[in-house]
C-alpha cells in the first residue's frame, strides 16, 4: 500500500506514475484542500480536480489544469455582468463544482463527494481530501496584508512577495476518515513534488497528520519540487526565499528531514547531494521532471525502491 | 407610470408590449420570486430571468425560457456524476445564476442584483423582485405530500393533481424597496396573464402587497391567462379546477374582482363577457394571445386604454 501526500499538478503526475507501477488498488492520495475556494456559490477544489482529471486522462495537457477540449461559454457570458472571471471555470468543469456543491449542501462530507467524483472518472486511486472541514490557506502580501490563496495564486499570478502563510481553520480541523489509517498502514509514504508551503503545508497542519507522517519517517520518501533552484510550476522557489529558506534542494531537505528518510532530487542537482544528506536526509538522484507518463513511471519506481 | 405584476412567459410578453407603447422609463415590473430555487448552490430566479431575457430579445423563442443559441456542456458533463439535470441550465444562463449567487453572497439584496442584471441586458423596464426575502412556493401533491414548486413544475412537468399551494416564508417577507411605491404611484396597474396561483399568488401574499393593489383597484387591469378554458402555457387551467374554481375567464374574474376593476379576455371567450361582469369586474374583449411583438403591443394598448 502506497500513500501519497498530494497538491496539484506535480502530485497528479507523480500519482499517475505510481499507478503505473503499483498493483491495482494500492495507491491512496491524501489531497490538499487548503486552496479550495467558493466562487459564485460553487465549491471549487482545485487540487482534487487536477488530480482527478489527470488520473482520468482528461486534463488539459497544455494548461495543466481543467479539462481537455473545454468550452468557456459561461465565463464569456459572465463578462456581461462584470462578474469575477479571473478564476477561469470551463463549462464542463463547472459540472464538477455544481455536483460537489449540491452534495455538500445535501450534507455529504467532502471525502464522500470526492470518492463519488473519483469513481465517476474511474481514476484507479483512492483520493481522500486531507479533511472534511474547512481549512483556508491565506498569504500575507508584503506591504499589503492578508489575501486568500487563490487571489494570490491565480488573481495575482503569484507575482507578489509574501511574508507569511497561514491555514485558517486548520487547528479545528480533523483528518478526513481514512487519512491517518492510510498513513499508518502504508508500506511507502510519498511526499509528492508539490509546493512544501501551500500544498503539503496545509496537510501537515491538520491535527494529527504531521505526527502520523513523522511516525512513518523511515518509510517516507519526498520528491523535491525544486529542480536547479527553480520550481517547475508555481511559486515554490520564491516562497522558499521569501519565507527565509534556501531556494534549492537543500532548502527542501531541511524542511522535509523531520518527515522523510529520503529525498529524491533531480540529476540537475546531483552536486548538491552531499549538502542534502548533511541536512539529515538520505539523498537519491534521478530524473524527476515528469514530461511524459514514462518519466512519471520511472520516477515512481525509484520512489518505491528507495 | 405603469406597474405590472409579473410571472414568467406570459408576463414577459405583456411587458414587451407595454414597453412598445409606453414612454421610455415608464414601465415597472414587480416579479414573482416564489419559484426561485437553489440548484447546485446557485440561486436561480426563473421568472426574473424569463422577463429579463425576453425584454432583452435574448430569450429562446421556441422553448420560451433560457437563452437563444444556448449550449449545454455543463448539463451534459453533470450526467457523468448522476447530478440533477431535470432542471436544465444552459452554459450562458449559468453565468446569470453565478453572478446572482456571488452578489447575494457578497450581501447585496436581490433587488439590487436584479437591477444590475437588468441593466447589463438593457431591458428598458425597471424590474423589482416582489421581495428581497426568501419566499418559497410549495404545492401539495394529491396522495403524496408537499414538494417544491420547481419539482412540481419542471420535475413532474405539472402533470400531477395538487390540493394546495402555500408560500413558505411569505408572512415574514417584506416587499422589496420600491414595490409599494410603484403600485401606489402608477397610473395603471397591470396584472399580467400569469398563473393566478403560483405567479401572481406569491406576490399578493407578501404583507402589504395585496392591500396596495386593492387600494388601486380602480386603475388596475388584469389580463386573463385562461383562453377558451385552457392556459396558453403551464397548469393554470387544471390548478383552477383542482383548487376549487372554474377553469374559465369567469373563474379568473372571481379571483381578480377584489383587485382589478377590469378583466381583459380573449375574443374566444366573448360569449362569457356577461358572466365575467356578473362576477363584479368590467370586461374588455380583445385578441390576447401574444404570438408576435405586434400582438403584444396591441394588447398593451387595450390594457392602457381600458
Amino acid at each position: 500500500m502506497i500513500t501519497a501526500l498530494a497538491g496539484g499538478v506535480g502530485a497528479a503526475r507523480m500519482l499517475r506514475g505510481l499507478l503505473a507501477v503499483a498493483a491495482p488498488g494500492d495507491v491512496t492520495a491524501i489531497v490538499n484542500t487548503g486552496d479550495d475556494v467558493v466562487l459564485h456559490g460553487l465549491h471549487v477544489s482545485p487540487d482534487l480536480d487536477t488530480v482527478t482529471y489527470t488520473l482520468a486522462g482528461a486534463i488539459d495537457p497544455e494548461r495543466g489544469w481543467g479539462l481537455a477540449g473545454e468550452s468557456w461559454a459561461a465565463m464569456e457570458a459572465l463578462e456581461r455582468y462584470g462578474g469575477n472571471t479571473w478564476f477561469r471555470l470551463g463549462d464542463r468543469d463547472l459540472a464538477t463544482h455544481m455536483y460537489r456543491t449540491q452534495r455538500l449542501s445535501d450534507g455529504a462530507p467532502l471525502s464522500q463527494v470526492t470518492a463519488e467524483i473519483a469513481g465517476a472518472w474511474d481514476v484507479g486511486a483512492r483520493l481522500i481530501p486531507m479533511t472534511d472541514d474547512r481549512v483556508e490557506t491565506r498569504v500575507t502580501v508584503m506591504g499589503e496584508g492578508e489575501i486568500g490563496f487563490q487571489e494570490y495564486f491565480v488573481g495575482r499570478q503569484h507575482g507578489v512577495a509574501i511574508s507569511a502563510v497561514r491555514f485558517a481553520g486548520a487547528l479545528e480541523a480533523r483528518p478526513a476518515p481514512g487519512v491517518l489509517d492510510a498513513i499508518a498502514g502504508a508500506t511507502r509514504v510519498v511526499i509528492c513534488p508539490s509546493n512544501p508551503f501551500v500544498s503539503i503545508g496545509p496537510l501537515l497542519e491538520v491535527p494529527g497528520l504531521r505526527h502520523a507522517v513523522e511516525a512513518r519517517r523511515r518509510d517516507t520518501v519526498a520528491v523535491s519540487p525544486i529542480v536547479a533552484g527553480a520550481a517547475l510550476k508555481g511559486p515554490a522557489d520564491r516562497m522558499l526565499v521569501e519565507l527565509g529558506h534556501e531556494a534549492s534542494v537543500v532548502g527542501v531537505a531541511r524542511l522535509y528531514a523531520p518527515l522523510a528518510a529520503t529525498l529524491v532530487i533531480d540529476d540537475a542537482d546531483a552536486k548538491l547531494a552531499r549538502a542534502v544528506e548533511a541536512a539529515g536526509i538520505r539523498c537519491v538522484v534521478t530524473h524527476t521532471v515528469m514530461r511524459t507518463p514514462e518519466d512519471a513511471a520511472a520516477l515512481a519506481k525509484v520512489v518505491l525502491d528507495a
